[in-house]
């Protein structure tokens, strides 16, 4: 067991309430009052979560968007949110982030509740979310057999974005690049599909990793048409459809997408979304595409820590 | 003005609304649904908030407490806790972390709700809080001009222990080393006067620069009797009781004990509490002792960032 793996167990063992959900949800869900509170906390480090060169605006748009998305997977409403930022001294940077965390908070109208800053050897940065759900909260393990797997919008953009987002030229303005630094959360989504899923979660790490964890959590396999997996019209000028490419946009990670399973008529939404697989008997993830039976990669997705 | 300070100006002009009270309380005030709730974000950095030879069993509880101990000015009691965590491969201090943060949690039946771990270069953690407000939620600025100054148990005691936390052959069980390592939030103590105090808040960064604040946000000045700050047995024994011995304690931080004004009969505690000065007009932090006035050291608490 990695360290990663086995201090969360161990963090498990202490996170017994329901609220919890076992620490293996998107986020904590919470009564309070009449209430239903939703948590989620975050954290970028750069290096880690995002590239030493990405402009602080668009890193302080990230830290809003990744916590923002975990609420869309659970249908929530943000009503706050807190952040914890260590200050290394390069006051031009701290101060472009400040304006580009306000253009992001503004944008889905999350007002700043407090926080801390600290300095720090390294620039790391923490954000707290609350907010509202409505009285059906998703789960990851709520999928049925025969239930049909769905993705919002296109896979695969920031992950091409991230290949592309290190190059020593790299141009702020590329689709991919802006899918990559700026992601932009399905909160809408989230809310119209809250009450009609049977299960849901955001596509932080990898579509066939986070599908493989979402059959894992419904006690089921995902089998999926790699064929069907969205890709964008900039992502297949970049990179191809072919299966390789294919695989790599399923397995890169960063998308902030819903996936979600359903066997009921979908809600409008103002997003594209795309039927992609089904819910099956058994465990794992099973990949086909129109040659047949898709061998998966080694690794289904980035396991960041 | 620093760093730190211009960057907390410019988060104080997007953080507007009223729950986050100019970032300028303990923790933000947050209604929701016929529900008033206090959420609170603090982080620890390695070698600014605690020393890398610290038993990371305290690291944990410290984590907690200063946490906690925000929810404790305010009056709230603690609903769950998430926390951000920077793993650094060190699998047996991880592990002791958890311990101690399972004591902590415990001790003051706080539930893990989630949170996030981080590959870091440095040893980063961030909790946020959220707790439960009575309807009166005490501010740093509510207190009058005549309001006595009162503070719970006794001050100093973390600050001489930190410098004895530095010595090479530290002794862990010394009651000032566990008055550094392991501050007891008052948590008790702020429920019962929440109602009555006219302001309240923690003292984390010392207690005539934490005076101060208090008497800023009020519009006033608080006049402190210097012979009177409550000062351990353990403490007069180490340090002296002499005037210098006095202000070190006052200027010393991590106290984590509750200071606040009133002009009303005060409630039975479960700890001690001392009246150390008043309210009155003016601004600033004036103090004396029986031999007079007592010039005010160029520092009057731990700025830290």
């Amino acid at each position: 067991m990695s360290g990663e793996a086995s201090f969360i167990e161990k963090l498990r063992a202490i996170a017994t309430i329901p609220a919890a959900r076992g620490l293996r949800d998107d986020a904590a869900v919470l009564d309070v009052g009449g209430t239903r509170l939703v948590l989620t906390h975050d954290m970028l480090v750069e290096g880690v979560h995002f590239l030493p060169s990405d402009p602080p605006t668009s890193v302080a748009w990230k830290l809003v968007a990744v916590n923002l998305s975990d609420l869309a997977a659970k249908g929530a409403t943000p009503l706050g949110a807190l952040m914890g930022y260590t200050l290394r001294g390069d006051a031009k940077w701290d101060a472009a982030f400040v304006d580009g965390l306000k253009v992001a908070l503004d944008r889905f109208s999350i007002p700043l509740l407090g926080g801390d800053t600290v300095s720090g050897g390294e620039r790391v940065m923490g954000m707290t979310l609350i907010g509202q759900a409505m009285d059906v909260v998703p789960s990851r393990g709520g999928a049925r057999e025969g239930d049909g797997i769905f993705v919002t919008g296109v896979i695969g953009d920031a992950g091409a974005g991230l290949d592309l987002a290190q190059a020593a030229d790299v141009n702020g303005n590329n689709v991919l690049v802006k899918a990559y630094r700026m992601p932009v959360p399905q909160i809408d989504a989230g809310l119209r599909l809250a009450g009609t899923v049977s299960a849901m979660m955001d596509v932080s790490d990898g579509l066939l990793l986070d599908a493989a964890r979402m059959a894992e959590a419904s006690g089921l396999a995902a089998m999926i048409d790699l064929d069907t997996v969205p890709l964008s019209a900039a992502y297949r000028a970049a990179r191809g459809v072919e299966r390789a490419d294919r695989l790599a946009a399923a397995t890169a990670g960063d998308d902030y997408q819903l996936l979600f399973t359903s066997n009921r008529p979908l809600p409008a939404l103002p997003c594209p979304v795309t039927r992609i697989g089904q819910m099956i008997p058994g465990h794992g993830v099973h990949v086909h595409d129109s040659q047949g039976g898709v061998p998966l990669p080694q690794s289904l997705g980035w396991l960041h820590e």
